[in-house]
């Protein structure tokens, strides 16, 4: 049985954290990115503009503008919310206040060693997925001089290592990701067919999981990022880190890659398929075919222990054998979960990371050229004592 | 007749910016945001690791991984692009590449002052809305050691002054972008109705401006984020800076509020409807009157030269005098174009900003109660020395 996900708290995530944090010598850590609030304290930023400081004793607390507030106590764990006036032509500065919030903290607190978020690169996005906003060089200024007593500490590699596993808690979270990544699928697998536009496909797949998606198993804020590329010329070009969706429409016989992305309550799935507009050559088949057993050989390697390289070497190798070793252009897999794309761990060739229990990755093998345009096919799995477990299966058949 | 938007350089632009760098005796700009990207380059970035680097002389130099030059090379205007392998199992690290070009650059060039984006905390996401990157730390300080030889200045002021105000070739791509919210107006209008969800309307208004969106009137790469409050508990709420698109459905009479951003290649929209599911009370159109009445009179006070707080002051003046000043709790209006929210001007009660021709403003008056519920309606006017001009008109009745 799954564990159930709606309105308990994350205690072993706490617990983890917390210990964490005493082992790194920190007292506290403060974080503004939406991932790692959420991690820390149940509640997925609507905006970008929460703070939360996370003592390795006692509760957290959250500073979030009062227009938060509802929707933050109904997702928080045991973090105390500290609000402040906002979104009224009459409020007050809005760091002025954030500034007040941190200051009476550091003062009701001991704390000489504080981790931030010093060095990050790629963000997953808030509620607001248009406007995120994000942990400036000016907030950072702000922070030190508001708790001027204590030594900031870069905490960007603790974060890191913190989110390597997951907890029981979050794979349920992810778990519910993916399963409403199977309703785009679902989408997919039915409207893909001669005469359908790229754009006509993604929007029809994002519509569908937001509208179904949402009050699933309890899911509050659900969206979907579908890419698809369709034709030849398009999927061939389908090993970048991206498709561009075009309004061009498939023909007879075409491939259509969907690379699908999908955020429920702030928790990520990274899955791809491939389908083929009404039947298609036995070629394609075969070429399907090779993928499908490079996944699961890549699949039936994960265990605690193993090397992200063999896990690659596995799905490269039976690609490799069929003649295709060229045509695997792109690494086999990455982690997944706070984040669509998280750093750890990286199945490529060369990668020295070595799978934990909790950990989960995607497996997307694909093969891309001219000639047969390009395939894929990625799922999520999750790292346990018992082996490899597929997050949400779904059929991999081309038609 | 409008400007044709298509392939041409946005010399204007160009030509703003170059003389801006020598008044501030700069020799270069670097931009890693992919809104200033885009206003220097014409480029809007598939994904956030584009490097612009904008000379006060010669062309810029648009540093992007290789499997973005297909793209790049059809929206850039006469930018150079430099180009490095990746995305591949075996591609060189990223920051070493970037970092080879910015040496390169530096050697190439006697550039002795170079601006870049020092403060920033609200991003428009680039063409991946899942997993913005941005300029953090690290890259700075990579910045800083690969052109060694310069002084940074941060440049965030300048750039913000640039964006006060928006070139010809700017207007008619935000104007694009408010025609294909109309697209999304015209969904909104004909599906609210009892027994529809939010999420439901929200999904519908979502796939109509991806799916025509698209290729409307060249427009490459569209999206719009709607965010839909029904009913009088959630309409009341709808003051504050977003609204939580929930899975409760519509009772007969009831308001939805629709709030959509529309980004259009990188140029956005943001618009607001009320719609009433089915015939409503005359207390409603009352209020919806008064709201309309508050729109048309601060819309006719823009003009170049217009204190902001007086524009606000006009409409704030007829819901007062309705009787609804303590209903109307947010600002009438911000700036828009380059991002959803851009923060000049500001049209509230004290503000300091004086409008400017071919400034970009939303006009959005609205009010909320617990006894009626919520009502905003939002359009994006250009300033013209002509008075102003709403980029794209639609029908604000409630049913």
């Amino acid at each position: 049985m799954h564990q159930e996900v709606d309105t308990q708290t994350n205690l072993e995530r706490l617990e983890i954290a917390r210990n964490a944090l005493i082992s790194a010598k920190l007292d506290a850590l403060v974080c503004r990115l939406p991932e790692n609030v959420l991690m820390l304290s149940g509640y997925w930023p609507l905006c970008g503009d929460a703070v939360l400081v996370f003592p390795a004793e006692g509760d957290a607390v959250c500073i979030i503008p009062e227009t938060q507030a509802e929707e933050a106590s109904a997702e928080i764990w045991n973090a105390q919310i500290c609000t402040y006036p906002h979104g009224r032509h009459d409020s007050p500065d809005q760091e002025r206040e954030i500034e007040a919030c941190l200051i009476d903290l550091a003062k009701k607190n001991k704390w000489s060693t504080i981790g931030y978020e010093g060095t990050y690169e790629a963000i997953a996005v808030p509620g607001n997925v248009a406007e995120p906003k994000v942990p400036s060089k000016k907030f950072e200024q702000l922070l030190k001089s508001a708790m001027d007593k204590a030594t900031f500490i870069d905490a960007q590699e603790l974060l890191d290592l913190l989110r390597k596993t997951k907890t029981a808690w979050e794979i349920e979270k992810i778990r519910l990701a993916n399963e409403i990544a199977n309703i785009g699928f679902e989408v997919f697998f039915n409207i893909v067919d001669a005469g359908r536009s790229a754009i006509e496909i993604a929007g029809a797949i994002e519509q569908a999981i937001m509208v179904k998606g949402t009050g699933y198993k309890k899911a509050r804020r659900v969206r979907a990022f579908a890419q698809v590329a369709v034709g030849k010329k398009e999927t061939s070009a389908g090993w970048r880190p991206f498709e561009v969706t075009t309004d061009r429409k498939l023909q007879k016989g075409e491939l259509a890659i969907l690379e699908l992305a999908v955020v429920a309550d702030g928790y990520w799935a990274d899955r791809t398929r491939v389908r083929a507009a009404g039947s298609t050559s036995s070629e394609l088949q075969r070429l399907n075919d090779i993928v499908k057993h490079a996944q699961d050989a890549a699949i039936s390697a994960i265990k605690p222990g193993a090397l992200a390289s063999k896990i690659d070497e596995q799905a490269r190798e039976i690609i490799s054998k069929n003649g295709l070793g060229n045509e695997f252009v792109h690494i086999t897999g990455h982690g997944v979960g706070f984040r669509y794309h998280e750093i750890y761990p990286i199945l490529a060739p060369g990668s020295t990371h070595v799978l934990l229990p909790n950990t989960i990755v995607t497996v997307e093998p694909g093969v891309y050229s001219q000639d047969f345009g390009g395939m894929r096919i990625e799922d999520d799995i999750v790292v346990t004592n018992q082996g490899p477990e597929i997050l949400a299966l779904f059929a991999r058949e081309l038609s």
